[in-house]
């Protein structure tokens, strides 16, 4: 028995202090960061990352839409296995969230990169690593969300995506044209996929299990919606008089909310968010409240249930509040599964590390839902902590982070050698 | 029986034209003005009103807090009658919500001193007169509203009025410099106060009454409420863990409304409006809402019922959203008299210029709120078609205009014979 380290193993060389690195750009006082797309935050931590690409041998090139690719050529010309995420984050958001998988990513690639270096490998297969950081998957600065890894698998076009402007009036081509986020060569030709994230859920801390297997998307109807009334005087114009278009919205928020007490716990998730208000000045009754609303379940009749369910609340809102609203279906998806092949692998990746798993379903999107429609992909799940996210306090321990590394090591080797012998 | 025009008539000379030249600054596409305190719209309307005032034989002088004063001297060193109101808006606004007292005012005292210029008076009386365009009364760029009269009638500390900041942090007094409204000379000293406003309610169209003799201010009781949740993912966090801040301010603001309806119609105005929502992301649970509430009742017992009912509401919405709930009352009133003296003298002059009036009570506070309590005050209304308020769709009917011009002129010289004869 070899007292030498395996390349998992290995892979978590100085895992921790580089995450606590990273964990600086951007970060915040309650433990967090706030690193929307492309600010100065969002373009620090990615010149860092830069950095700890090419001092493992791998060079940095980026796309048309700002993707991040940290490139081990090993083999020239052999398609890549890609493994990544994003670094970009939400405002006062947690520090796990797509920059774990990310790191991850790196280390796993570099892992095997030097294996295959060390083991005089690097002409034999037929196959390159890369990682990745999606850009704008958050979509908190620019709409939509998961922008890069949609231009890139085509299901968003590159003009549309680049015309997106901020709250400030600037756009996306703006933004990375300032970042120097230039592509100067064509993007690697990916012929499988892995990401690693943190659940934002409960299931694995509250079943005790390291790792989970992400078997599908939750269906989620998608709408964004506003609230056509009459701007007014909040003391002196006449109660009956008033088309209160905030008294609308307040009507349709708790509604939405409490449709999900109508279905089993746990089967529906239903909110509002991103809400703007006119002219919201004091003294006067709001003209107008645009806002989103999220409905999301695994099982498709709740879904359309939720839908009609929204249809009625709205109905009832403009009849109270007498006023008009507008209600557009910008985003849908049915449940939708990940390759079972991908389930597969990583279940024997995992048996084989002796590490405990189980199937789970992702409620949010992530980067991985794109890929997946284009090459084999497998998603990878470590607990959280209270299933806390989009909050300072999202927490994953370390122990399930290293765990993570060494399982995603595999998972990208066996995806490499499934590549190299045409299976998928 | 003389031909000669009466001074109040001759007072509406020109004025329709006025009113429509100083509707243009700011104007927007759907009739209002949207020209907030210290903006370059409300710099260009206070900078063609200086040339209105001098080219009638007045003087402009502003004092610490940007108050804008046109001084008609006759008698030098003499008390001053003062009439006015003021010419900032709310956003997206009604072009008569204030701008019509203003120039009313300007009107009625330019007929006046033409008058006695003409009959040989200047020397006899012992008042002048002077028009007042106050500062920042809407309040909706820098707060409190009523800014200008508070601090010249002592309410409100002038180093806190200019400290106050507006939404991108610049400050009065930093407004006030850099609009150049700087004071040279003291302020006048005033012996009474007389404006018209237009009503913003639907007493005198309803009544089918051409004046409204104001005779109280609703009470109200205005508070400012955060709502503390936790940050979190629309789609992932479960609903059980959830503390959305949205939520409960949802619940909030249409318990808020609905409580208009345990009492007597017209007998309760609730409102919510100025509302933040942090961070106000796409796919994140509001972590703090923050929001005013408005309730207005000229019945001290149903205020006193509707404060202890939101305290109710909020217990609820705590209780229900899981959040905590911050409540401070930043305002209150109680029913608010008008001095009975001032009531009578306009009650005289309505009835003697044979224009029907009756006794209304406004909802809505006014400049004139705070100097009754210094001087002698008379507060007048117009109608206002629909009640319409805080909206482009604000109207008042020319005629309307010419009547209150009249009353108003007729008003300002019994007040100063009032004066002069040392009654009050």
């Amino acid at each position: 028995m070899s007292t030498r380290k395996s390349t998992s193993a290995l892979a978590t060389t100085g895992f921790l202090e580089n995450f606590a690195t990273m964990s600086t750009f951007g970060a915040t006082s309650g433990g967090g960061v706030d690193r929307q797309a492309a600010t100065p935050e969002d373009r620090a931590v990615r010149s860092w990352f830069s950095g700890q690409v090419t001092r493992r041998g791998g060079r940095v090139q980026f796309d048309d839409i700002g993707n991040q690719f940290g490139l081990f050529e090993l083999t020239p010309g052999a398609p890549y296995v890609l493994v990544g995420s994003h670094m970009d984050s939400q405002p006062l958001a947690g520090r796990f969230d797509g920059s774990y998988g990310v790191l991850a990513g790196l280390h796993a690639v570099s892992a095997l990169a030097d294996e295959r270096r060390a083991t005089g490998e690097t002409g034999a297969t037929g196959v390159n690593l890369a990682v990745v950081n999606w850009f704008n998957e958050e979509g908190s600065r620019f709409s939509p969300s998961m922008m890069g890894s949609a231009v890139y698998t085509g299901t968003l076009a590159l003009a549309d995506a680049l015309a997106a402007t901020d709250g400030a009036g600037v756009s996306v081509a703006d933004a990375l044209s300032e970042a120097g986020w230039t592509p100067v060569c064509p993007p690697p030709q990916v012929a499988a996929y892995a990401e690693i994230h943190v659940e934002q859920g409960r299931v694995l801390e509250d079943t005790g299990t390291d790792i989970g297997l992400v078997s599908a998307t939750w269906g989620a109807r998608k709408f964004r919606v506003t609230v056509h009334g009459d701007q007014g005087h909040t003391g002196s114009t006449l109660m009956a008089d008033r088309r209160d278009a905030l008294f609308g919205a307040s009507l349709v928020i708790s509604a939405v909310r409490r449709m999900t007490e109508e279905v089993a716990a746990g089967a529906l998730q239903a909110s509002v968010s991103r809400m703007t208000v006119e002219p919201n000045s004091p003294v006067t009754i709001a003209r107008e409240v645009t806002m989103n609303i999220d409905l999301r379940s695994p099982d498709p009749d709740i879904l359309e249930w939720a839908e009609a369910r929204v249809a009625e609340v709205v109905a009832s809102a403009e009849d109270e509040a007498r006023v008009r609203v507008e209600r557009e279906l910008t985003h849908q998806w049915a449940l939708n599964p990940y390759p079972s092949k991908g389930v597969a692998l990583a279940a024997g990746v995992a048996r084989d590390l002796g590490v405990s798993h189980r199937e789970v379903y992702t409620v949010a999107g992530h980067d991985s839902t794109n890929m997946k429609y284009t090459v084999p992909t497998v998603m990878l799940f470590v607990p959280s902590v209270g299933g806390i996210s989009h909050n300072e306090a999202e927490l994953t321990r370390d122990g399930d982070m290293l765990t993570g590394v060494e399982v995603l090591t595999e998972v990208v080797r066996r995806l490499s050698e499934t590549v190299e012998s045409g299976g998928d």
